[in-house]
């Protein structure tokens, strides 16, 4: 009668382990956060590092090894994860299980394919995780907001992206016929990476119109671009305006609980009690 | 008695095959519109292909042999569109008419001048009747706050416009005196390309100040490039954040008149009253 | 006794010419005005033509010629202006004419400094004139919101550029330290230039950093140029956003005629009487 | 009885100096730092032509000995500010305390370290102080809307330049294994100084994409950048619309407690009422 819920010692571990590994909020879990930052930073530095060529001359030998000191360690966390994970298939399939299982395998990989370990930065996205140990409620606010923002004018922003494809397609076609490959507008898709860097006004100058007529073309392309940029950054701008951060009463209506009440709002919108 | 409104056998067929080419809300012409735009992206692909000088070296006649079958398509499509419309006419002379016969006309003209076929990518305008199968409404009313901000503010951008050509004048001009020819700043349309290059911070290279006078003017021209762009986004910030769709209803309060409610209010936020 | 206000044949005359010169309401002013704008922008061309090398050989004398027909005909306007002007010396002192008299100048002193033609472009300005014949009101409408909406953020951007000019400063002369002259920052001069160029995102590419730590340095210039840019487009738009035109009644208090009411405003904020 | 608070001769003087160096509300301190600016000017001018290798070969010898001028000065200022400040302590580690010692310092150092006088621009810090005499009240305010605006957006701010580092990591680490160190992509360092380059659209061109791969990955990077850069500019408008400051009174109204009168009100604009 005193042990009916008395875990076996087994899942009693897996318990303990769980909470340090997953949770950020006892002060075990939130060493094991830093240290696991820190660890990620370290080996991301290490792969940048490698590929430097003076550097990966000089202490290649040193770095290799850390490099997989990092991996094994990783692999160990990945195994211990999926280990003491009440749903161990869940974590396999969700966004920081992918990332997890993607940060380790370039360095076993790079037996059968060399220059793979380049691939190892996108360990980067687990720096991710660092969102854990932060004033989660703030920042997670904070991303919301501007998620939201960007849903939101996600059909403008598809009319908007769908309207720069059409004019780089036409004006890469366009400049292709009147420059020509004499000129550096080798093709239309190379023609259209030329009107991709000047809509964006980046504007690398490798290639360049050099006709009246095509720069005068491209005066136009620059200018739209240039001024174009107003679109998203105005629909951007509307919603982030509009979102209802700092913007909005937080009183609730006492009726009928309804959220959302503009600050002049004398009376709730949805039933009309008195707020 | 029966039969006072019985069509022909003719006008019927034709009746049908309008339905199938100018509608999309029947299952059959969804299907056509969507077997349409696949074959618009695979021939504007063609001819993009087409243009790349190692593809086209290896790949020419079959690539030149689907142009063809494209061509004949989309000319049968056309006649195809003249033959059902109730008024003709007016298709030939509405905007997708002109689109749809100016995508037909280059591998025609091709025959009288060598390189025309590049101007087929102008099919990509065909392309916009994919609004016609997305979620219209949806759509066609981001499409329409777009717009509507932009016409809004065109008298603000004309006078935008007006004054970044006046700047890019009297800066080409005076830069072509700075410079002159020798430091590449060959004549005032070349000097006001550059003025242009630069003031939208595209900023190829290609044409760059050597002198110290002419290297101070351009900071200023492109400190004042980097500034301006702050009008345009304003001005399209500022239409998108007064524009009413999707954020506040027009209706006002039947009891004390009270404008601006939410889409989801039921009741006056000001008097209470039911909307 | 009929005649005490009879002017005399001659003021008669001028009255008539001013009428035609300065104002736009009447139809032979609007013909003269729409006539002396085509005649600027053609006499414009003449000297952006006469600038292009391969036009000047061939072309030179009808040119010139041209020029000189222009600059006696603004010669004839800018003296036919001060004499039928009521108040001669106000006019002169105008931001008019005192571009219409620059306008015509560098005419004559190309007899004495050789390559001075080049500064005709400045009779553009003269283009300015377009504002009368276009729908006046509403054009100045415009322009007069834009000009308030910079004129409030005037000290914001004080601040702004202030802020600009002592990073390019202070990290041009950091740059000169680092990369020095071999790399082309061959003074801090130079590198403030280059500053400038990158912070604004132009990026000419004639001056780059080549050591790591100097790349290092740009990024953080670059994206710090890049972000910084929100800084003045807020600005803008915020003003713009607040801008009375759409947002604010134009009905006047019925007792102390105060303008500017919030849309909402059911009494007078000034005296509160009803409205 | 009559000379209880008479202060000694020396701290007499010492509270003259503090007012004079100190304060910019009497005549004599305005004086003081209208000179004290225009000295700072021109040292910072001594230093960027003392840069410049033509000038510095012929003038260098006067340039050296206005330094040494400008230094000494400042040296002398420096130990009279801590003289007759109150709590010198508190000056020297106060921002302008540190600054006014740093823009001193790097002349000395010459003797030891070649070429440390260009650190001498640090001294355009000292400008800062020009606020002092400027309309105080206005420009504080306008910097302090401005530095309130990016104060709130902050965490929105790190979220973003988090996300942008990402990208940059990602996408340089991507373009190293496709591009390679053939066409410029030494090391992943370096492809992350070309992914900055061009996400913020500065794009010099001294490194650029030659695969047709890479272009197109480039292509995403570039209309990433372009689109992005809406993110930051929403936030800060956002802001900026939101910041009461100039626009709206805290105060409610005391009968029917409306908010949002404006500065100009005197009557509640709902229900009339005196503010």
């Amino acid at each position: 009668m005193t042990e009916p819920q008395s875990p076996t010692h087994t899942s009693d571990l897996r318990r303990r382990v769980h909470e340090i590994i997953f949770k950020a909020d006892t002060p075990a879990g939130k060493a094991f956060d830093i240290a696991l930052l820190w660890t990620i930073l370290l080996s991301v530095l290490t792969v940048m590092l490698d590929s430097v060529a003076d550097i990966s001359a000089e202490y290649g030998r040193p770095l290799r090894i850390l490099e997989w000191v990092f991996t094994l360690l990783f692999t160990a966390e990945y195994f211990l994860r999926i280990y003491c994970s009440p749903r161990p298939g869940r974590y396999i399939r969700s966004f920081f299980g992918l990332v997890d299982l993607v940060s380790i395998l370039p360095t076993y990989l790079s037996f059968f394919i060399a220059g793979s370990q380049s691939l190892l930065v996108i360990r980067a996205l687990r720096l991710l995780r660092v969102f854990r140990i932060l004033n989660l409620a703030q920042y997670r606010g904070e991303a919301h907001v501007l998620l939201n923002a960007l849903k939101a004018s996600r059909h403008k922003i598809t009319v908007f992206l769908g309207a720069v494809l059409m004019v780089v397609l036409i004006m890469g076609a366009t400049m292709y016929l009147i420059e020509g490959k004499e000129h550096g507008f080798d093709s239309i898709p190379t023609s259209m990476y030329w009107a991709v860097v000047t809509m964006t006004t980046v504007g690398y100058g490798d290639i360049a119109p050099q006709t009246v007529i095509g720069q005068v073309l491209a005066s136009v392309l620059m200018i739209l671009g240039y001024g174009i940029i107003a679109v998203p950054t105005g629909i951007v701008s509307a919603e982030l305006v509009r979102s209802p951060v700092g913007d909005v009463r937080k009183q609730a209506c006492p009726a009928c609980e309804t959220k959302g009440h503009d600050f002049d709002a004398t009376h709730c919108k949805h039933c009309g009690a008195k707020l």
